[in-house]
């Protein structure tokens, strides 16, 4: 939709000079895409790609992060008024693989900030969308060509491995970002930016109504981050937001705020290039203990707010950033059911994986596997329960025993709660230890936290078991859960998905009935359901542009990435209409 | 996008009879239309058109509207533990043209209504996006052929005049709603109802993954009506919810029932004869005092509630339905700003035209015209304030003189607050009188109470007028208001629209400055702009699939008919992922 407001009078204020449409051509695959959820990226996988990154790119990149060390990172935002680290007293980041990045941020005062973005809204609303999709994809780009050192500052901030950093931290989070702006621009210009209405009269003559409509955004928008995946959560709402015309302030996590000032730093040099204000997108980090997402989050000036994290937070900006449009991705506990299967070691060997990709510490991460007590159907024949939680055992045993393979999947345990969840687990805390975890020594830092996961078998026969499966226990933990039938099973998972949330369910079946009614348990649950998942594809992953991430139906978040809502209620809609005479 | 559940077993229970498509041509043609926003309508305007309603379609709608007094209203629904009606004091119709309807409806048991809603879930929303629409089209369809009796209704309800219901209560209603059901399925359909996502590997094998995307409703949608437009703001919801597989109750206000009484009746049927429960719609009559919505609204079932009415119940069940999403339309004060024009007399006949419609109780009325203090260019030359607002008075007994003419315009007043307010306006209390209302006599109904508008002058620069206009007088009572310029005028609309809410704001001026300067305005504060409507369209109206109504940024309500958020935050997308092997 164009907009029709007047143009900036050439003389008075100088005109941006617009960038070149010279991603005209990736915006029109995305959206296709996003039609025919296909796969695509314009972004490649492949860290050494150097027909994408140039030679030795994965160096370079670790080079770029290591200059951002120890050192002051400069933002040029107004209302300085303080700094934030580098010691981790005073807001600093600590490395999960050891050591300090010694990092400072300017620390802003809201009340000059918040005008200095609200001043900076006219200019880029009246751009249009097409021109602000142009800005962003520019964005993604510049972010994209530096994918290893966004890599490097995820692996020390969220404790990836390096590929995963490079796929979740960067390219994966730069695909999510792009499917918004995509979704942005695609949903902008469904109305025609301008119509000639006629309408026939009775008496033979027809009334003419020139009309307009114009998209107009909602006002700030302010994306509160986290520490687990900070890209990758803050991405769709940033993007989509801004596509959208709204001024973007980034609250980063205190543990993580390197990626989201690299990604702040680089959109408001693309701005200034492209003849916007730079204010329109800002970084707010925080004091230790300050609290800046509360009082930010209830600021008029606020009118969008992204969160990804606790159920308690997610409730409390629900509860009190009543002028705001509130966006949530929280608690979820994913369950697979596994009731038979074609494929057994196969199908060991996929969940294997699923259970110790980062620790389990993903919103997608399964977290039980239920399974029936009188054992299960293979092409090996009958396993038992008990055969079945050993052999997964024995694949977690087979995928991890090398120290290094094991460090390259797992990653390092983020924070003292997860740290202590594993403790708690090894001495019994959630039920007997049929598969113990192990300490792992990563040979290249010493320091990190590295843990494969254990398995505790429960019995969703028993309450106390109960209460412990219905709550979520992110990090290398899962239950092996003993349930009484197929159908007991469909039933906890769909109770699971309606009271505490879920991202992901997963089922292993040779059976068409059990499939039949997982999958309306699942419709009825609103939960995204993989089925017999082999090989190289995980029940955590998503394929972006492809895969909806979330449902919006269970207590797991109302945000869906991305779907029509998650951008559609970023800005509004306002017609004009000029009468044109009855002829 | 197609249904994945499994279909019924044919032989455990009957298998609906699906309806034909016969509504194909229709639906395609709406959805078009929603993308050219030109004019359009399957649904004539001219109750006496043979084509559509056959010979004598006003009398025999007359006749048929006639049969339904005096008696019981039956509906078939669960639960019955009462009745409503037929006198007033038991929560009957009163006409405000003179006389009781005595008409009674069924009171049923919300712990069994609720329920056997619930109860009726599945099957339609397994019936998937095109079936639904389907039925929801023969149902408008069905409404249409009944439009007079319809029509019938409204008079005696709303106290419109025969065209102005025939439009307002019968087919413009049917347009709002067919052009919901338009809307939820291009909605429904966007993602496809199955992808195979084929992935290239490393190794050279390619990883497939079948995908189905499946829409899933959210739940009861309760609607609750309102008395001035029971349809036209029931069927935007009612539809939109129905035909995104959500069962709907209708909670009608207690002043104006049938109308809704006789939708839900037809609703049905057609719901029935196609095979599905018939109370996917039920109607919820109330006791009088008995506070229906309030306990309704915070039921768990209920997961949508739409609202058209006041701003203090708006706010309450946003307040306190935090399990459904609410959507509402509630008070607006809207302004028109008289700054110059061309066309001096045609303007005159048209604000006059537009203040008298339905005696200003239309949500889009408007009620507050700027004119600048020194007055306004015109093509007769520079007419003063007090002039303006006299040739307005004189344009107004032009329009209203001949009492027969002025009834078909004017309509009844509705509901003693109405006739209070304009009690106290002709006693001054809102400032001096210029334009004294006069009280018209309906020669065919004496009890009728009809007024002419009467109109106050007010200055923006006294404290205690500007309180006076900031807040929104229903009725026949129009402000004309003293503004120190132009800048003044678009300043004061602009307020009026942030602090007040506003449906529709109007200019008239020949200075493509002004023009500019309040269509920048209207944008940022969120309201559509009507410049220099002549002849035979008014600020008031509202073409259904071209017009958006209300835009969802300002306090006059969140509910916009019919953009895609209106419809998408009614249903959500559920995927399944089938691994299809690594080849």
């Amino acid at each position: 939709m164009a907009h029709t407001l007047p143009p900036p009078v050439p003389g008075t204020h100088a005109e941006p000079a617009r960038p070149a449409p010279r991603h005209a051509d990736t915006l029109e695959r995305a959206r296709q895409t996003l039609r025919t959820r296909a796969h695509w990226s314009p972004y490649s996988e492949d860290p050494e790609d150097p027909r994408s990154y140039g030679p030795g790119a994965r160096e370079a990149g670790e080079a770029a992060f290591r200059a951002l060390l120890g050192r002051e990172f400069a933002l040029g935002q107004p209302g300085r008024d303080g700094t934030v680290g580098p010691a981790p007293e005073t807001g600093g980041e600590r490395s999960p693989y050891g050591g300090l990045l010694e990092v400072s941020y300017p620390h802003c005062d809201p009340d000059v900030l918040l005008p200095a973005m609200q001043a900076a809204l006219p200019a880029w609303r009246d751009a249009g969308p097409r021109t602000r999709a142009e800005v962003c994809t520019e964005i993604l780009h510049r972010i994209n060509a530096r994918s290893s050192e966004f890599a490097h500052a995820a692996v020390h901030t969220s404790g990836h491995n390096f590929l995963m950093a490079f796929h979740a931290g960067a390219v994966h989070a730069q695909d999510r970002g792009l499917e918004a702006v995509a979704r942005a621009l695609e949903e902008q210009t469904r109305m025609p930016a301008s119509a000639l209405w006629r309408k026939p009269m009775g008496d033979g003559r027809t009334l003419s109504i020139a009309k307009t409509f114009t998209a107009v955004p909602r006002g700030i928008s302010l994306v509160i981050g986290n520490s687990v995946f900070p890209a990758w959560n803050a991405y769709p709402a940033l993007f989509a937001s801004l596509a959208t015309g709204n001024p973007v302030l980034v609250k980063p996590h205190p543990a993580a705020v390197l990626p989201l000032a690299l990604t702040v730093r680089i959109a408001r040099e693309v701005l200034t290039e492209a003849g916007f204000p730079a204010d329109l997108v800002c970084l707010a980090a925080e004091h230790t203990g300050e609290g800046l997402a509360r009082r930010l989050a209830v600021r008029p000036e606020v009118r969008l707010v992204d969160y990804a994290g606790t159920t308690a937070f997610g409730t409390w900006l629900e509860d009190n950033a009543r002028q705001a449009r509130v966006f949530t991705s929280v608690s979820a506990v994913n369950s697979v059911l596994v009731e038979s299967t074609g494929d057994y070691r196969d199908m060991l060997a996929n969940l294997a994986f699923s259970v110790s990709l980062y620790s389990g510490q993903l919103c997608t991460s399964p977290q039980n596997l239920l399974i029936p007590r009188e054992g299960i159907g293979t092409d090996e024949g009958h396993r038992s329960f008990a055969e079945v939680v050993a052999d997964l055992g024995g694949a977690l045993a087979e995928l991890l025993d090398d120290d290094a393979r094991a460090c390259g999947i797992l990653g390092a345990l983020l924070g003292p709660a997860v740290r202590d969840r594993v403790e708690r687990v090894a001495a019994g805390a959630a039920g007997p230890v049929a598969v113990p975890s192990r300490a792992v020594r990563d040979p290249r830092h010493p320091e990190a936290v590295v843990r494969t996961p254990a398995v505790v078998t429960l019995d969703a026969d028993r309450e106390a078991d109960r209460a412990v499966l219905l709550s979520e226990w992110q990090g290398p933990v899962v239950f092996a859960v003993a349930v009484d039938s197929a159908a007991a099973g469909v039933e906890l998972v769909a109770r699971t998905t309606r009271e505490c949330g879920a991202l992901s369910v997963g089922l292993y079946s040779t059976s068409p009935q059990v499939e039949a009614a997982m999958e309306r348990a699942c419709a009825e649950a609103g939960v995204m359901l993989s089925a017999n998942l082999m090989g190289d594809w995980y029940i955590s992953q998503s394929a972006v542009y492809s895969d909806l991430h979330g449902t919006g139906m269970n207590p797991s978040g109302n945000a869906v990435y991305c779907d029509p809502g998650f951008v559609t209620a970023r800005f509004h809609t306002v017609g004009v209409r000029r009468y044109g005479g009855s002829i």
